[in-house]
């Protein structure tokens, strides 16, 4: 998985950041700028409490112009499937990955099919992603290799994006600017 | 806990940052550029020896134009009683936070008398705060909820600061500037 | 440890990042912008197969104007030996402060000694390094310390490094600049 590979796409944004560093609602004003209907799609998988809480809260939050589509895997349907001329917000890659990669799919394939996905659209497409990579290294196996698959994921869209924000404690830092 | 609520308070200043960046030393310099005295409110409890060490590491670098107040709980009071005209630093809410859940106390209301607190206050007030939410998500829930809660109190502070830094390797980058 | 003692070295960046994002080849693309030949310094200890294969995947990447040079500890003397007109690029001080300090050596006296082979060079000299201090404070105590230890080292080089990047999804951010 190189950096390299799609011309840079004009209607494509990454929203990077931490845990709770307001990176979802940031992307989610960005698209509400737009006209509705607007298009959330959403990679979390309710295993637990915790995580159906999460879900729920973020869910509370949007309000009726929003059409919800639940995609753990098959992101890349789920962004071809959009109508194309309704902004899409992507929440998040971070739980994309880990269901792929607790899945044991192939991700060179599915990024693959995410690129052609993205590189089809014309309408603004925001995509929410986590920085996990500036901790200390990890005990265990899984967490470095997913450590590194989203640094590699996290690269690769950012290269194809015309605008990245990096988000700290709710406020957005632009790190790339070709729109 | 939303990042709304108070107006953008002037005096308030938030030094984030990871550890080791260099925040205490920052934000030590911003204070000090104002004429002394100084109040410095520390939210560290002595708990063991390396703690004991850092403290006074800390509390050795700072000259005799400092005040120094224990709050390792009671920081909304502490800053009530700080002299209205003498510049505070907060030292630091990571700490805070962590004695408030460790205690089990009442976040909401402890933010809510830590707004208001803030809000009293005309002179400057530098407040110091960890970045702990850019790496892999912890695998125990304690820390998984301490860095929620960190977020989004960083969130909100930084939603009423005028100005704040995120220090890197010692060096400020400034990510909101209303001053 | 100071981050003071030298003067700003004009010749000295410094490139900062966290895991697997694009610290090393963004670093290689400053020193290759120069004419070759160029000296990589290299501080990785092939430990294991997941090491190997890291190590393999870097050296594959660089060309032939490149000569390697395997420093594990012995860094400040690597950059003494290096030709004073080479372009040089030092990859990392992460792994050289790892080795160190799995090896009990003398944290201070080796800085001190690549402050001194640092300050003698006239030619460009490019030094990654990690950002590790961005997680929640980690369990065990060596790796407390390590965040400490990297931390105090970042700001002790960006104190006198001219330029100092800090990536983040590939992407450069100039958090210092003084060329």
């Amino acid at each position: 998985m190189e950096t390299v590979g799609l011309e840079t796409l004009s209607h494509l944004t990454l929203v990077l950041g931490g845990a709770r560093s307001g990176k979802s609602r940031f992307a989610e004003g960005l698209v509400t700028e737009r006209p509705a209907p607007w298009v959330y799609i959403a990679t979390a998988e309710a295993w637990d409490e915790e995580m159906r809480e999460r879900i729920a809260v973020h869910r509370d939050r949007r309000d009726g112009g929003w059409t919800t589509v639940d995609a753990p895997l098959a992101l890349p349907d789920a962004i071809r499937e959009a109508p194309g001329d309704a902004p899409v917000l992507v929440d998040c890659l971070t739980l994309w990955l880990s269901n792929l990669m607790l899945g044991d799919h192939d991700l060179a394939a599915a990024t693959q099919h995410l690129d052609e996905a993205l590189a089809r659209r014309k309408a603004m497409t925001v995509v929410v992603s986590n920085e996990v990579g500036l901790g200390i290294v990890p005990d265990n196996a899984l967490a470095r290799s997913f450590r590194d698959e989203q640094g590699r994921l996290n690269q690769h869209i950012a290269a194809n994006a015309a605008s990245v924000i990096f988000m700290v404690a709710g406020l957005p830092m632009t790190i790339k600017d070709e729109t």
